[in-house]
């Protein structure tokens, strides 16, 4: 059988057996509302706090400092949103990253049709904020700050620690869109003093539809669902029950190998990263080197349209990403290597791929041995590398 | 074996056989980003399309004006504040109807808070709105009136068409909450003339976690979850989408099924609510009944505790529900059992039965067996009741 290489994890992950089993019986047998007053409904809440503890313990959290969500998109909305509208007083003042996510981007928009004022950090050419210019930044208007824990598209952790304490000590929120690191490096929210943090189902290996937000105890939100009491009054409608318990399972699991795990993840990621630069000339290595997801390697191919590379790759059997998931069909040219200073020619030849435990040395041989190839033949197409040449 | 009786569907329903084997691929095999550029992302993004024309299918809708929603409750959100924070140029002004579903309610008396006025009308003993009195409510600066289609408490059925050109003879947006309508009676969006309209997958027999809004083409609606360009940029974050799957297999079937389904159901509410009126003294049937849901019978039992009544009647097997599901444990008197004029002590004793095909007339038989010894007994323990006899 022909090697097929998937290495866009973070687009979408194959529920493992372990965690579709938890979920089947929440789908007929066990299917009560859990908000009923009937002790049937009690069974189905108790396997949803259940849930949140296994959640709550990937991050260092109290189960009660977890509000499940459809999506980290939506968590980063609540987040943005529920501490906006929840802290008219402290300021109408947003700061975020230049490279944040569209939801947080879009999200912290949608304040300054409503009168806020909204800063985007600049990053560095490895796609770090600086601490100092956030102190620059900061204004005691300022209500938020919003900072993610790694990049989706150049796998650079920042330093999210040092810019939380800054944020605070101007009494400042701050919260982190944490969908790239939850369940891939050790995420802890009290060594990181945040006071909110999304996280998405799938880069746990949940099932889609699903998420969750951390929000400090004591912290005002204003939800985003209004309604009903459910999750304690922070989202309404009736729970994705067994999306929650396939999150909980998922959760339950990667706490438990999440260290070997990156291990085994780094050394397939160097293995790409180090074939990849030394096969392909004027190939850019985009992020930052040493300060990085263990399953994330993206580049830069001069000369080559992301989307047109990644329809050839598919031909040969290698399924990765070009930017943003989200975003791929809206955009030609990343925002986020544009804010690292890459050219628009460079930026757009942007490939990104995502590893998972699935994977194996010999999926990286194959990519090494696809992806020199196929940038070569595009490169004999492309007027621009002619030029370039 | 004994006698399970389920009504309490209009919390929570199994999943049939043929919505679940529907679901299935898309846990595991079927598993890819419908975002991603390659063409196993199109597998997916295919089967969404689908199940979306399934859905506007049952309510003669155009699939490019259905968004899928985590649930009727989020939906509602979203019409409510799409509506108003995208037309913020006609008004401040929103109008409900006083029983609304929380989600409804409270999404309108969030916009009080940014300084709009919210105006809930009254309803008659049946739960009517009367179209006169929004005739004299309206107001030029009036963006949006949401009333619902029935309501999940008492049944009723509002008259929404009428309702809704009052609203556009004033340029003002009409949207309905039609979770409990939407699946247990033919809904026709054109027909009815109105410009959004919310419905919920539990009440269609699909998975928790999954609902849909209506809106109706080039209406300007404001994202409530900002972010990527999912859902044609009306609502951020990787599709659910199993639950979308599940919804569209749940819609197609209830399409097909909809007049006789509604026959069937109409026939056991009534041996139901002619049952129950005849055997117990003090009974008062609630909502309206003729202008009522098929599947729908509700009543208050003088001199009794719901909650007291429901824990008795599961300790029957018999499963029914008190008030509305969301608020069950957040509030002791019902405010829609209220808006009809009911007395505390009298609205205090709300049960209400919602059936579903799988419900038999023996089913009937039993609760109109147990009901009675079940309120006789609950009542020869209150000290309310003593003193009314």
């Amino acid at each position: 059988m022909e090697r097929i290489v998937y290495m866009d994890h973070a687009s979408a992950t194959s529920l493992s057996p372990e965690v579709k089993e938890a979920m089947m019986p929440y789908l007929d047998e066990v299917f009560w509302n859990p908000s009923v007053v009937y002790d049937l409904g009690s069974r189905v809440k108790d396997a949803i706090e259940d849930a949140r503890e296994k959640v709550a313990d990937l991050i260092n959290a109290e189960p009660d400092e977890i509000v499940f969500t459809s999506s980290g998109a939506e968590a980063n909305n609540l987040a943005i949103k529920g501490i906006a509208f929840a802290n008219p007083k402290k300021g109408k003042r947003i700061i975020v990253s230049a490279i944040e996510h569209h939801s947080v981007l879009n999200s912290a928009r949608f304040f300054e049709r409503l009168g806020y004022e909204v800063t985007f950090l600049p990053v560095d050419r490895y796609g770090l904020v600086d601490p100092e210019r956030l102190k620059k930044a900061i204004s005691p208007d300022t209500v938020l700050v919003s900072i993610m824990h790694a990049n989706n598209e150049i796998g650079t952790i920042e330093p999210i620690k040092e810019l939380c304490e800054i944020a605070h000590e101007n009494g400042s929120f701050f919260h982190t869109d944490a969908v790239a690191t939850v369940g891939n490096i050790p995420v802890d929210v009290k060594e990181l003093g945040i006071d909110l943090l999304s996280l998405s189902g799938i880069s746990l290996g949940a099932p889609k539809g699903t998420g969750a937000l951390y929000f400090k105890k004591n912290t005002r939100l204003m939800p985003l669902i209004h309604g009903g009491i459910q999750e304690r009054g922070r989202r309404a409608g009736t729970e994705n029950v067994p999306g929650i318990i396939g999150l909980g399972k998922a959760a339950e699991l990667r706490v438990k190998n999440l260290e070997e795990r990156a291990k085994k993840l780094t050394s397939l990621r160097d293995r790409l990263i180090q074939g990849v630069t030394s096969s392909i000339p004027k190939v850019h290595f985009t992020g930052h080197p040493e300060k990085r997801l263990p399953n994330h390697a993206s580049f830069c191919i001069e000369g080559i349209e992301g989307e047109a590379l990644i329809f050839m790759l598919s031909a040969n059997n290698v399924y990765a990403n070009t930017g943003s998931a989200c975003a791929s069909k809206a955009l030609k040219t990343s925002p986020v290597l544009v804010a690292i200073g890459l050219s628009d020619v460079v930026a757009q030849g942007s490939v990104v791929f995502t590893l998972d435990e699935s994977n194996s040395p010999e999926d990286v041989d194959h990519v090494l041995n696809v992806l020199p190839q196929v940038a070569r033949r595009l490169r004999e197409m492309s007027p621009v590398w002619k030029e370039a040449a």
